[in-house]
């Protein structure tokens, strides 16, 4: 079966799978828990042999860390699962309800989006939050996961879907797919899929974006900025930019630039400058700054390596220790550098002042905006969502990380009693809207 | 300047347009009232040009009557601002306001979307609605309004726009595109527009979503439906379907599609057949609806003509006085039916029957889904929203009537005193997630 006939199938199903009570929803999750506990010794088997071939190919050690699925990560999947069940429904939650007219009601309530394709990167707890989340939001899923953790993946994937369907889902509401040519398979079906949540490099989620008409959700760039005020507490600024920049180089909400108030810029940045280079932080940046930081460290007898940017070179995603560094006269210039280079995403100001800290998070257009802490904390996990199926940088529907919320709709249901809008069209009647 | 150094100058702009206290916002449209009564000498004779111009060319008088904008019409809009002044601001609203860990506040507050480029038919209160919502929710916009009433917007759009920027609007918040090619520049902004609504006719709604990287909101087709159901009480039944089909045809949601329970369809197709002939409505439908009408005609010595439909035949839009007609076994059926070939605007059962109303509202997957009322309920003033940018069938970000809750979005805003990522990751301080 390809895709288009296997996600048309579906979508014929997800009527079904939306119309499972909570009760059932939550139960497949508990049994889901139990059934991945019960395989563990197939699911970590499955691992051994990815982490073999992740040998033989020379993956990196960081790399390889992802990839392994140990006792470990199965209990921080099933204690994730534990969570999720303990939230709140986000399915049948009645948003508004509200009579028109006598006998005429009309509510709106939150329901499943319908079909949901999730392409991520290669690591096997994605897998199991991804699917747990589509389960307790009542959403059927295409699934994609990267090639390094494929048996890993199917391991995971026949445990939980088969688990699903033994506890009342339908057949047929999650699907795997294992082949990349799938992916592009996947872009087509826009008659049949909702909504496309790629994760992944840059370029791999802008060619998602440029090549279907499914909706996406999600971010291709984190060119993320913490912006020291000129009323910045230096003591609170430096560990701020040193965990923004090194606690994980490889995430998104790392942060790519440092934007430094005129006023505190001699005082501060090479105080920095000293700070990040002890952690290996490669800097960038124009040559003003440059110029503050080489001639303290020419004082210091030091040689620091810092290369001369161009004004216009501030919108690379570097995802590694390299950190770019700008010289700004106020907080609206950095509020203007921001929102036209940054991909609003997640960007902090560092200050004390809290009316210019009101004005920088009100102008700057990001999905996250900071005072005083690390851009590192955009997460769903972090802010409490129990789980995240991405982070998305699009104002349309779902905004910064997103999690259960993200993953449903709503419909309007309108009860009456043989109400005809030609009546209120003449006259006749009139609608008294009085919420309920 | 081209459309392209248009949108891109609004961009940079929206944030001050978003940054207007609710005050300015509100007082702005007080201004934009009377300023259109002001002025309305000048606005009535750019619509006395538009109106000869139709005359000229023969345009029909139901078309000609959306055209005119007389002193009725601009109460209507006056009375709009007025209402939608009274409005709740829909900007700044805290959707969420968690403490993560101590002194780390996260909130999730709702804020304007930016830029949103809306191109809708020829009518005059459209123009004026249309910015008016703009205006209340602290969007810029782009406004292409239909060729032929090119004056009259031309007349309202200087009012609107000259009073916005007198009360404190930044320049540039609005632009109003005359030309038809620059339909075809704005599609082309995806860098600086953050969402299109286009409103009009199937085929240019799917030109539009065709053709743009832009987020687009809106729907192309309307194939509504009305299920009778078993249980349906016929003294409901023939007024809902009236009403559906004849009280303004070239409506979106004017029902395109008769569903009737095979159990009851003998008793009561002939007469809706009835009915629905006097009111001038051509049938078109399977076989043995075909043959149930016509057997009952027979008896009656009558000739109607009906149209024998294949089974595959139920997906056109006719906006004219023509129905569809089928016969179903079951609500199941008439749901299949419906998810198969509407286009999920909205759909509707009659039935006394609370149960199959249940079944048929949560398995129905449209924008609206009704018990005994008629399709054409679905409209943002009929909702109670005080006014509406149009109708979406989308499941992302805003389905069904779009009134201001559509044109916003929401950003998450993090208060610290200089938390690090790192202290969590490593276990020396834990999230305790409490709502505030």
């Amino acid at each position: 079966m390809n895709m288009q006939e296997a996600t048309s199938i579906m979508k014929a199903d997800s009527y079904k799978m939306a119309a499972l009570s909570e009760d059932t929803r939550n139960n497949i999750l508990v049994h889901v828990k139990d059934a991945l506990i019960a395989h563990k010794d197939e699911i970590f088997a499955a691992n051994a042999k990815d982490m073999a071939a992740a040998e033989e190919n020379g993956i990196a050690a960081s790399v390889k860390k992802r990839l392994k699925f140990d006792e470990h990560k199965l209990a921080d999947v099933t204690n994730g699962i534990d969570e999720l069940i303990k939230l709140p429904d986000p399915v049948g939650q009645i948003q508004l309800k509200r009579e028109l007219d006598e006998g005429l009601v009309l509510q709106r309530v939150s329901c499943p989006i319908g079909v949901i394709g999730i392409i991520f990167e290669a690591r096997p707890d994605a897998l199991v939050q991804i699917s747990s989340l589509c389960i307790k939001s009542g959403n059927c899923a295409v699934l994609k996961g990267g090639k390094e953790t494929a048996n890993t993946n199917k391991a995971l994937f026949d445990v939980i879907y088969s688990t699903a369907v033994a506890n009342g889902a339908p057949e047929g509401c999650m699907l795997q797919a294992s082949q990349h040519n799938e992916i592009d398979e996947l872009l087509s079906c826009n008659k049949s899929v909702d909504l496309l949540i790629p994760r992944g490099s840059n370029a791999f989620v802008q060619y998602i974006m440029n090549n279907t008409k499914i909706p996406v959700m999600g971010h291709a760039d984190g060119i993320c900025h913490t912006y020291i005020d000129k009323d910045a507490d230096i003591e609170k600024a430096i560990p701020i930019i040193i965990d923004a920049k090194t606690q994980y180089t490889a995430a998104c909400n790392a942060t790519e630039t440092l934007l430094v108030h005129r006023d505190v810029a001699k005082e501060m940045l090479p105080v920095m400058a000293k700070a990040l280079k002890k952690h290996g932080v490669k800097l960038r940046g124009t040559a003003e700054a440059a110029e503050i930081i080489n001639q303290a460290e020419r004082n210091m007898s030091s040689h620091n390596v810092f290369e001369i940017m161009g004004d216009d070179d501030f919108n690379t995603e570097y995802l590694d220790l390299v950190l770019s560094v700008k010289i700004v006269n106020n907080v609206q210039e950095a509020i203007s550098h921001i929102n036209h280079f940054g991909s609003h995403h997640t960007d902090c100001i560092v200050t004390e002042n809290n009316e210019t800290a009101a004005l920088f998070m009100q102008l700057v257009d990001s999905a996250g905006v900071y005072q005083n802490c690390s851009t590192r904390f955009a997460d769903g996990f972090r802010y409490g969502f129990g789980a995240e199926v991405g982070i998305s940088t699009s104002k349309i529907h779902a905004r910064g990380p997103v999690g259960l919320e993200g993953l449903v709709t709503y419909k309007y249901k309108l009860y009456g009693h043989g109400q005809i809008v030609d009546d209120y069209a003449t006259g006749k009647k009139q609608f008294h809207f009085k919420d309920l």
